[in-house]
């Protein structure tokens, strides 16, 4: 039996519940709160579950060497950590399932012209606007991980025209894809939604800036589902004010919870949702992160680690 | 050649629009307003188009066999035309895309607690909600004809528990379908979302009354892209106010546009839009509406007619 800590910085019912969860995933191991560790224990741990952890905990096991993340995103993660410890995200097929759902709801929220209907409705105003049919709409999604990749094929599926796009070349059956800075300029021009699906990184960090927003199609949206960071807040905001942009969806932000004076939260161009589109499920993300712990311990095996000088 | 007229109470410029469409897809024909024909060629008319016609209109053609709707829903045909004259309603492929796409986005909409959101975000609240997957999830679609087949297919492809109801029974790949007066009551029962897709007819006016809209499950929403009355307004109102119904989206009512002064307008569970799920597509419809005249002409072909005792 190893020792297993789960770090996080969550609020201790939560934390409980999770501790709980994690336990019963892995019941020939002990994980526990890092409080209740001696010092002779601690030094022994090598493997550690964390949640948004205190950095400065996570130096106190010499001999850990890589971390499980009960998150897909790792960006604090890859900053904080030193080099030689192995960072693993959570891979999570529900979390693929439920982000692609997401996705989708606000793609057709969109494409069928809500926020102008919910707009008319608000002044009693009857009319109805030409709504193109799907095919009859390209759909830009920026990011081909796990979750770009089943978005981009279940809105395909949806019969939307669909481009692609990552920083490193990736294939996926069916969606025209592309890659690289000037390819994502030619994709984001041809664009009626645009949805932003990518890790951040030092290099997604402000990619979309007000030079590519200015680039929009007449008319397109955006949905940010993947890190706040990655869009530039003052460009965005100038390009709806502009009417540049028609809409944007907005799940992340550069602070969470959005404060509550941010001009995001009034704009009647902005849906703010509460960073909600792939909640981490508890009883899925343990099993998996027992899985790979224990896996681990049974045959020395590490799970697929995050590349540190990608960053994902 | 023959003479063709389109009769419709639109507004002139919409007309003109129609009837030249119909007449560039009918260029053997000649498609053309009843006021200008003279009384011996309205006694040859043997086919009509019609689009929310004046019934006076139609009665001025004695030898009339059938006409073609450009909708899908004839229930005032079916009142208003006497009983050898065939009906033939719109069958667009084109609609029942579009309709599917309606019937997903506003599912999805619910799925995803988007009026809860939006709520929130009007009171600057940051707050996550438990979050089901698609497939904990049980959608009712009431109305199996090609729109509701569509629709019943395309949510289960997107991974929902859907449950199908028809009056009489049909069967759907892959859905499990009911039939019958009880068995509503019963699939009612289970559905997180009830979908209407019926069309209006003497059997389906008041369908879901205030005894059928007491059974549904806590938090279940409705979503009526059929016809207004197939809902008793007071009935939906009442199940709304207690809660009994979290929300509903209405593409259609008893009186369109709806009327400025109704509770629907500002109610907080209502999402109003201006009967907009399966608009009509002018070239599409015309092409099939001249289809089925031609092939009349040529071969004495009349296309399958609405049955009158069902009503649609």
């Amino acid at each position: 039996m190893s020792v297993v800590p789960f770090l996080t910085t969550m609020a201790d019912a939560e934390a409980d519940a999770w501790r709980a969860e994690l336990q019963s995933a892995l019941p020939e191991h002990r994980v526990i709160d890092p409080g209740s560790l001696s010092s002779s224990e601690a030094r022994g741990v090598e493997v550690a579950i964390v949640a948004n952890p205190d950095p400065a905990d996570l130096l106190r096991f010499p001999a850990l060497r890589w971390v499980q993340s009960l998150w897909a995103g790792v960006e604090r993660l890859v900053t904080v950590l030193p080099r030689e410890i192995g960072i693993v995200r959570l891979v999570d097929p529900v979390l693929g399932q439920t982000m692609t759902e997401a996705v989708l709801a606000h793609v057709l929220f969109l494409h069928r012209q809500m926020p102008d209907y919910l707009a008319q409705q608000r002044a009693g105003i009857w009319r109805q606007l030409d709504q193109p049919l799907a095919s009859e709409r390209t759909i830009a999604v920026l990011g081909l991980g796990e979750l770009g990749t089943l978005a981009a094929r279940r809105l395909s599926a949806c019969g939307f025209r669909v481009l692609g796009w990552s920083r490193l070349k990736k294939d996926v059956d069916g969606i025209e894809t592309h890659a690289g800075g000037e390819a994502l300029r030619q994709v984001i021009r041809q664009a009626d939604i645009v949805v932003v699906l990518l890790p951040l990184t030092e290099a997604t960090r402000g990619l979309l800036d007000a030079e590519l927003l200015d680039d929009v199609l007449p008319g397109a949206s955006i949905v940010n589902v993947g890190r706040g960071p990655i869009i530039e807040t003052d460009a965005l905001l100038s390009a709806l004010d502009r009417g540049a942009l028609k809409h944007a969806i907005l799940d992340v932000f550069d602070e969470e919870p959005l404060p509550a004076d941010h001009a995001f939260w009034s704009h009647p161009s902005v849906t703010v949702m509460p960073h909600v589109s792939a909640p981490t499920n508890m009883k899925s993300a343990s099993a998996i992160a027992a899985k790979n712990v224990q896996a681990y311990f049974d045959h020395g095996r590490m799970p697929d680690l995050v590349d540190r000088a990608a960053g994902y």
